[in-house]
Parts: C-alpha cells; sequence; structure tokens
C-alpha cells in the first residue's frame, strides 16, 4: 500500500479503536481518520453495570482512551459528533456528517474498517418513551441511569432476564431500590442450562429480586410528575419508576446493507477470517460483524467486547497490509449477580440439539478448594457433549469462588476441539488454596465420559 | 480376568486407594487387597501446610477416607501398618510383614499396583537427628510439626527454597514463629523464571521472612534441652529451634528395582502410558512413578497428587481389564506464599534451552479484573515459546487475585500443543468482575507474539 494511504474507520468505540491504533503503528505515514458518532470514544460498556453501583464514580471513569490522547499520542485525525451516512465503495467515498455544525461532507479513502457496533432492542410499546424508561449500552445511556439514581428513584422493573438484566438486578438492589425482572419465557436465561439457571433465581431471591416470569411487558405508564410510575403486564401492573430495557441488541448494518455489502444470516455484517467484507477495500470489526464459531464451524453473532477488541485489532493490522485472521470464537461470557460467578463456553444442550449435534450432558458439584481449605465453596459444573463422537461441546459453571475463571479451561479445550477423554486428562493446577485434587471441571469430565461414545 | 481375581495394591494413599477403589467398583467381585505400612490411608498430604497452619483443626482432618469406610463401604482388603517386602513377579507373590506383630507371610496375587509413592529426602549432616529437625512429607510429619508447635517453637529454619519452603515460610510465619528460609542456590525456586522469584521473594520479606540465598547448611547444634537450637551453615549461624528440610523427594522404587522392574531414567518406576510396568502383570502409578510429559514428549517425574490421582485411577480401571491411557502430564502446579498466588505449567525459559528448544520468554504486568472494578490487582505473566515454530512451551503467574487458576489456560493449551499465535486467538471470559478486556495471559501472548516465528 502506497505511503499516503488514507484509512478511515467509521465508529470509535472498542472495535474502531483498536483498529485505528493498530493501524497507526504499523503504519505511521498513514492517514487514519475515525468519525464517531456519539459523544464519547473507546469506553469499556461492559463496566458500566459496576459503575453504575458506585454512586462516587463517574461514568467518564470508562473511558479508556481520552480523545486528547488518541489525537495527540496516537496522531488519530479523530471527529466525534460525526457520523457517517452513507459509504460508496465504487467511487471509496463516505459521506460524513457533523452533527453539531449540521453540515455534510464527502471524504475519500483507501482503505474502510466498519466498526459502528450495535444498539439496544428498544421495546415499541406504549409509554416507552417515558422519561424514567431507559436501555443500557452506550455511555450516554449509564449517564441516564446515574442521574435517575442520582434522584431518588425506589422501585425498577428490569424487562428481559438476560445477562445485562441479571447484573442491573444486582447493581439497583445495592443501589438501595427494589428490583423486579420481567421474562416472557418461562425462565430467565434463555439459552442457559436449567440448572444454572435455578441457582441464579436463587440468588437473585435470596438478595430479595422479585423475578416473574412467563409475563409479556404490555406497556408503562406515567405518575402525577409525568414519569413513569408502572409497568404494564398480562399478568397486572407493577410498579416501577425505573424501568430498564434489556431484551437483546441488534448489529448497526444499515450503512453496511444500503453500500451492498453482504449480510450474513445472523443478521451481522458477514466477514471472513481476515475481517473482510464482502466489498474490496472495506473491512467490518466488532458487534456489528459476524465471528467465526469454531464449535459451530460457521459464522455466528455473539456481540462482545473481548471479540470487538481482538477484531478490530486485526482489521487495523490486515488494513496497511497485514493477513492476520481472527480464529474464531468459541462463545465464552460470564457474569457476576450479587455473590454468584456465572459463565459458560461453547453451546448449551438445547442449542447443541437444534444444531444437529446428538448431546449428553452432566452436571456435577464440587468444592472449589480442598477439603478443609478456607474460602472455598460449591461449584456448580454442566458440560455438554456429542455422543457418538465424544468431543465436548460446552459447558457452564455457576459459584460463589472461582467458577468464571474455570470456564476458559472449557473455552481452550473448545478452540482445540477437544473431547471428554482429552478433558479428563487435562494437568489443571492442584494446591488446596486454588483446587481441590480433582477439579471441578475433571469431575464433570470424568462424569461425562461414562455417557459419551458408548455405540 | 477370571472371576476371583486375586488383586494386590502396595500403597494406600493417594494412588493406592484411588487404584484399590476404582478396580472394586468395575469388579466387584474381585478381591482387591492393600497393604500400607503407615498409619493413615488415603491423605491429602498437599495440605498439610495449611492444616499447619490452623491449630484448632485435627491433622486426621486430611485423611479422605477412613480405613472403616475402605473397607466397609467399599469393600476393600485393607491391611494398615503392613510392610511389602519383596515382590516375586514369577510366582506372582509377595512378602508382607506385619509391622505390629512382627510376623511375615506371603500373599498371591494375579495383578499387583505399585504405589509405594516418595520419601522425603533427609540431609545426612551432624545434628540433622536431633529432635527438632524434621522433614515434611507424611501426616505423621506433619503430626510432630504441629505437636513442635503447640509446645511453643520461636524460630524456624527453612532448609530448601522449593513450593514447601515457600509454603512453609508463610504457614510458620502465621503460627508466630520468626522464620529463615536457607537455599544454597543462587535464588530460591530453582527453575522458575526469574522476573516470577523476584515477586515471591519481595512477598516474603514483606512478610517479615529473613530469606538468604546462596548459602550451605552444614549441620545442627542441640540447645540445652537437648533439643535442636540452631543450624549451622557456611555463613555463621541460624538460631533455630525448629528444622524443616525441604530439599526435595525421591521416588521409593527399591522394591521395584529389587524385582528387576526397569527403572526410567528419572530414577523413577519406567511405566507406558497404561501404567504397566516392564513386568507382566505389574501397574505402578503415583509418586513412585514416571510421567509422560507431554511438553518433552518423553517420560518425567514430578511428584503431585493430582497425578497420583489419576494414574492411581487407570491403574485401577486397567487391572481389572480396561484399556485406559493416562494422558501425560504437562508441568502444571502452584503454592500460594502469604497473599501472592503463584502458578506454572509447562516449561522454563532455562529448562527449555536445556531441552534443546530454541526458547523466547516475555514477562508483562496486568491488571486481573476491568478497569476500576474493585478487588483487582497485577498478575504477572512469563510466557516461553519455541522461536522458530512459535509452539508455546510453558508459562508462569503470579498475583493477588486469579493467577493460579489462569495457569490452567496453559496446562490446556500446552495439552493441544497450540503455538502462541493459537494462544492470542483463545476465547476467555470476559466481565469487569473476572478480567479486562484483554486477559494478562493474551496480553502475554500478544507480546511474544512479536518475538517468533520470524525466520
Amino acid at each position: 500500500m502506497a505511503q499516503g494511504t488514507r484509512i478511515v474507520i467509521v465508529g470509535g468505540v472498542a472495535a474502531g479503536m483498536s483498529a485505528a491504533s493498530q493501524a497507526r503503528r504499523r503504519k505511521p505515514d498513514a492517514t487514519v481518520t475515525v468519525f464517531e458518532r456519539g459523544p464519547y470514544i473507546s469506553y469499556g460498556s461492559c463496566g458500566m453495570p459496576y459503575n453504575i453501583e458506585d454512586p462516587e464514580r463517574s461514568i467518564d471513569d470508562l473511558v479508556v482512551l481520552t480523545p486528547e490522547k488518541a489525537r495527540e499520542s496516537r496522531g488519530i485525525d479523530l471527529h466525534l459528533r460525526h457520523e457517517v451516512t452513507a459509504i460508496d465503495p465504487g467511487s471509496r467515498t463516505v459521506t460524513v456528517r457533523d452533527l453539531e455544525a449540521g453540515s455534510e461532507r464527502t471524504e475519500g479513502w483507501d482503505a474502510l474498517v466498519i466498526a459502528t457496533g450495535a444498539s439496544a432492542v428498544r421495546l415499541p410499546l406504549p409509554g416507552f418513551d417515558l422519561p424514567g424508561v431507559t436501555v443500557l449500552r452506550e455511555l450516554t445511556d449509564g449517564a441516564l441511569v446515574k442521574r435517575l439514581l442520582a434522584e431518588g428513584r425506589k422501585a425498577a422493573a428490569i424487562v428481559g432476564g438476560g445477562y445485562i438484566g441479571m447484573e442491573m438486578a444486582h447493581v439497583l438492589t445495592s443501589r438501595g431500590l427494589r428490583v423486579t425482572v420481567l421474562e416472557k419465557l418461562p425462565d430467565i436465561l434463555p439459552g442457559w442450562g436449567p440448572e444454572t439457571v435455578a441457582l441464579v433465581r436463587k440468588e437473585l431471591e435470596r438478595n430479595g429480586v422479585d423475578v416473574r416470569t412467563g409475563v409479556s411487558v404490555t406497556g408503562a405508564e406515567a405518575g402525577p410528575d409525568g414519569s413513569v410510575a408502572a409497568v404494564t403486564t398480562d399478568a397486572g401492573p407493577v410498579e416501577a419508576d425505573l424501568v430498564l430495557q434489556a431484551v437483546g441488541a441488534r448489529p448497526n448494518v444499515r450503512l453496511a446493507a444500503e453500500a451492498g455489502l453482504r449480510i450474513g444470516d445472523t443478521g451481522a455484517i458477514w466477514v471472513n477470517q481476515y475481517q473482510q467484507t464482502s466489498a474490496d477495500g472495506i473491512w467490518a470489526a466488532g458487534d456489528c460483524a459476524e465471528a467465526y464459531h469454531r464449535v459451530l464451524r460457521r459464522n455466528a453473532w455473539i456481540p462482545l467486547g473481548t471479540t470487538a477488541n481482538k477484531q478490530g485489532r486485526i482489521a487495523g493490522a490486515n488494513v496497511v497490509g497485514a493477513a492476520q485472521r481472527f480464529a474464531g470464537i468459541v462463545g465464552t461470557s460470564g457474569f457476576k449477580v450479587f455473590d454468584l460467578e456465572v459463565a459458560r463456553s461453547g453451546l448449551g444442550f438445547d442449542q447443541a440439539k437444534a444444531e444437529g449435534f446428538e448431546p449428553v450432558a452432566v452436571t456435577i458439584t464440587q468444592r472449589s478448594r480442598a477439603h478443609g481449605y478456607p474460602g472455598g465453596s460449591p461449584i456448580q459444573v454442566t458440560l455438554v457433549a456429542d455422543e457418538p463422537t465424544g468431543v465436548l461441546l460446552g459447558g457452564e459453571l455457576a459459584g460463589r469462588d472461582g467458577a468464571a475463571l474455570r470456564a476458559n479451561v472449557l473455552g481452550t479445550a473448545l478452540a482445540a476441539h477437544m473431547t471428554v477423554s482429552d478433558l479428563q486428562g487435562l494437568d489443571l493446577v492442584y494446591a488446596p488454596p486454588f483446587a481441590p485434587v480433582w477439579d471441578p471441571v475433571l469431575v464433570a469430565a470424568n462424569q461425562l465420559a461414562k455417557k459419551v461414545g458408548r455405540r
């Protein structure tokens, strides 16, 4: 690529700023321009619940890289409050709107990275436009929730029993609110195994959270001050002066779709392992893009900050001539709800079945540390494998001590396509402060081994 | 194998009792006889330091399975204080001495498992037979140390700066003793990387332990009461009314060697992956036996409880007709010294070099949890890889939060013979309570990637 290369990056959060930094580092003479629609760059949105928990912390603490540092020490040509409204792959230009000035201009590029992220789903329900009803996705959402809490909200309704709902149930309870979780499905945490779900539900209820499942939310109603006062449901009203919609996100693909780029079956931008889109000279990375799933052996869409950072870094290297490959994801994720660590990797039983595997599963409970060592507590492990081949498909862990980090054993084993027998043979760290002589993961593997490959 | 099979197991600690239990479970009509020289079976010797730390706990708490339970619920024909003094592979008999009665008898077997463990090295120095000088290997050693502490010992000298020395420095300090660690080599923790060693040394010194390296112990001297009062060294005397020799262990192979079984280059009993020794009908497992090392691709001797349990279970299955394979070890181990978790897997830089690899290494420090999340602290990660191939060879971690469990990522990656590039691509759990967006292991892998495969 010639000197003076113009690289344009659409979006300045995790993937976009990773790409920009990597491109500049590898090719200091390139012009790297980032257009970010919002007022912030490079923030850790996954940290928002924990930031909200602490009234003393500013939401700005979540900003990893300031605009000044991006510009000065990294040499990135950064434009906040600038929205790219169109991409023309033919002429290699973008149309950019300066949201402050209200003006629009056209910018050329030699290489383009789309890192437009995802947006929280907002339910199109009556009253869901009332003050006090929000989502939690961008830093501005987090700032709003903190302001509402500072005003003294008393009762929260969380619509959606996924992991953001779980984290926020914990956070809002610890901020002193009464919290109701409303999930329309028969149970919370759709896609997780029933044994894990039961532990999470118990932890929520033990901490006073009112968990209502099989309940459809129909709208929201205002109080005398014009702010939200209740959520209405098919099972009656729920008092709430703070309503959080946590019903998932969708990839921001409008720009890419209008430019004629291939959108994958998942609804996110199709990319190959080099983060290239279907259009020459255009890469995509982060929550707007698909990722190759190593267990499914096809692209999937599981938006997470860690994937966004990895993909962004690779896209940034590749736009300046590298040929790095993104290895893919295996579906590792985790959250903490009150004192319970919960994490997974790979496929759950139901998903494995739906994908055409012949899954078998076990659930065991084993202590986190050696018998008698202080600080230990039970860890529940569920493992799923393909019965005919014995290949590990996934697993879930829940416990108060060392449950989440153990999911990394599964994540690593899944990347290597290990069988249950391979898992049994792993040499894991053993010392009384860290694990019993049979680590919970090995205990589960020993049990699951009895169920696989017996034909 | 015919009904009425007689299985004899020599040794009733981790490997021996695992083998006995597994054999009985798989073949309930077999006669499974265990001869254990000592007064205890099935104890977790790795838990001894932590048990000693707590004066309220009985050393018997470390017994996992009581003789009564072994006999009654597991149906094992168990003989404590019975020492096997000879094995005759030709006639398939053992000679057994009843240490209480002083009598000797001969017992026949169809299958034999040798699980004789290892013994602590005792230094042949003048005065090292004094009361108050001990090792820490068997439960009776732990009981002795607890009794000495209950008597009110004031100053301990620990001879040897390996991991048992580290654990006991912590334990004896917390029991109120002044502790001096004496290591004859230039630094503690031989075989570990200098960056890890520096952190451990700092942690010891921060907690008041006097660490003296490059010092040769020459003997011990008694006080007026006839018990030890000082250790003598080439750098002067060290006051100590409790002296712990922690200078390693040796496999108990005399029986096997006298029976003509092959002893490996490591000095331990040679076994294949089925735990078979060189003699037909005889298996070996645990600290007396070698284990296949998956990074070295040859047998090694790294005695650890977790390996003993795995090998014992496999030997117990195979003596009753199964054909299970022990996958091997990768050299994973860990310990805690004061508040510092320390763990490793695979080879260190120097060992890798000595083994003919062309190692490169990096050491990085990264926080254990996301920026701003409470409870996080730095983790230091050292990774070693083979430069021409990029294959991961090993790594070490040290930190106060989540360092040890992260060694399992390395243990799993080493089992799969992953490269540094494979490690960079791992999908590890990310959520602010558990990890930053780039886990410390990934940060290290990203740095090491710049040093490998550049030819």
